[in-house]
């Protein structure tokens, strides 16, 4: 499998552990890898409906009396750190094990909109707000994984703030608008979009348009990414690996920023 | 988390990308991304015993009748394309989450053993064939993800024939010794140890030597790896990125390798 767009820029990110050499300090030990992982346990925040459930482990073995540890775990595919394919939405577009792996590395990008989200809990990022992005810190290239950053990371141990739900139960967290992700999905041909809450589109959402958008364009969606607040807003590569689960809708990810 | 030894390979393995230029083809054609995972179903091969059980998935929602594709689904940590973290085989050693980063990320090494397997299916990998592959090769470097090449990678689509199970139900499989385990731990400090089978040991190992000599040294192990047979010996570059169970023995990881 080919790479194009998405490669140059680990190799940015990467390039100058060259002359370190093996083993060696100095300007390798500037270099970082940041984990955009949450550890996932019963405790963390799910979607609620949809016949979810939280994720749960049960014991094969233990060293005591088997000598040996091993677990069995059962999940929805969309809890945690996940991926949301193409096909999650849109009926034939890809299932999770058949993104073309060049998808999965790709320059990053981190649009913040932490002090709107604090004012305005159903905030949504709009195509002027990418623009505003892009005056400040340049075109969101080509093949780009694009994290919108709300400020909900913080809220990820209380799982009754992350959701936000009203006496109605309806959700309200930030998330990107329907012609933001289509926006980024046609004119700027985005990977994915990544977003520190439990859905890219914002939680009040009954017509899902953000996934609907990007999923139409083949993007794929990172959800519930942690420590984006460690993230500049470009200059770095992202590494995205979701678990391939043959015709699955989406799946959990490990999800690595490779930086500076 | 800081990286040391295992970064300059991948930037080894990308670092020509950089005068291609974003979207460019030129030198950036040659170079690849290999998946080495295999897709998770019901069919595939696993362990045998221990309770264990196939892949299963469970439908949740369908676009046609809830305008949303979602499932669920269960398995044990051990199945498919999987790491076994330290603390499979040795107490108080890293559970799956806790596996430091940088240790996802390595140079890679291919030892081949494909005939002595064709001619004996319980052959093992000793410290001699290590070193005989070292000095044809190179030695093997510190923070290396090591992989077997047994040639049972052929036979991964035909469950009986990967277990290779005689009458008595022992199966018969190559793999590494305790010893070649152990000197790759301790004398070569690798990060990882990987195979194209289902277990790291033999497959009538009972005391699962390799196993425990890994382990204890806090090496990982990458079994039911995929394609070995498309990678060369050395200088290329490889990453690995397990599901994140906290407190977990191991679970499915994506691995890519990154090729010239």
């Amino acid at each position: 499998m080919r790479l194009r767009a998405a490669l140059p820029i680990l190799a940015l990110a990467l390039a100058s552990c060259r002359s370190a050499g093996s083993g060696g300090e100095g300007p390798l030990g500037a270099r970082r890898v940041l984990d955009l992982t949450y550890s996932l346990n019963e405790r963390g925040p799910y979607w609620p409906g949809g016949g979810y459930f939280p994720f749960t482990t049960e014991p094969l073995a233990s060293i005591e009396t088997h000598g040996v540890f091993s677990q069995s775990y059962r999940t929805p595919e969309h809890l945690g750190t996940h991926v949301d394919a193409p096909a999650h939405f849109e009926k034939g577009e890809w299932t999770i094990d058949r993104i073309p792996v060049e998808r999965f590395f790709g320059p990053g990008v981190v649009i913040d909109m932490t002090e709107r989200a604090r004012a305005d809990a159903d905030a949504t990022l709009g195509i002027d707000d990418v623009l505003a992005f892009e005056a400040a810190h340049g075109r969101v290239p080509e093949g780009a994984i694009v994290f919108l950053r709300t400020g909900w990371g913080r809220r990820w141990d209380d799982v009754a703030a992350y959701r936000n739900a009203d006496a109605s139960g309806a959700m309200h967290f930030p998330g990107y608008s329907a012609a933001a992700a289509d926006f980024l999905a046609r004119q700027r041909k985005v990977a994915a979009l990544g977003i520190d809450t439990l859905s890219v589109d914002p939680g009040p959402s009954r017509d899902y348009g953000a996934h609907h958008a990007g999923n139409r364009q083949n993007v794929y969606f990172i959800e519930n990414v942690a420590r984006l607040e460690e993230l500049p807003a470009t200059g770095f590569g992202v590494i995205v690996a979701p678990i391939k689960i043959e015709g699955g809708s989406g799946g959990q990810a490990r999800v690595f920023a490779l930086l500076d």
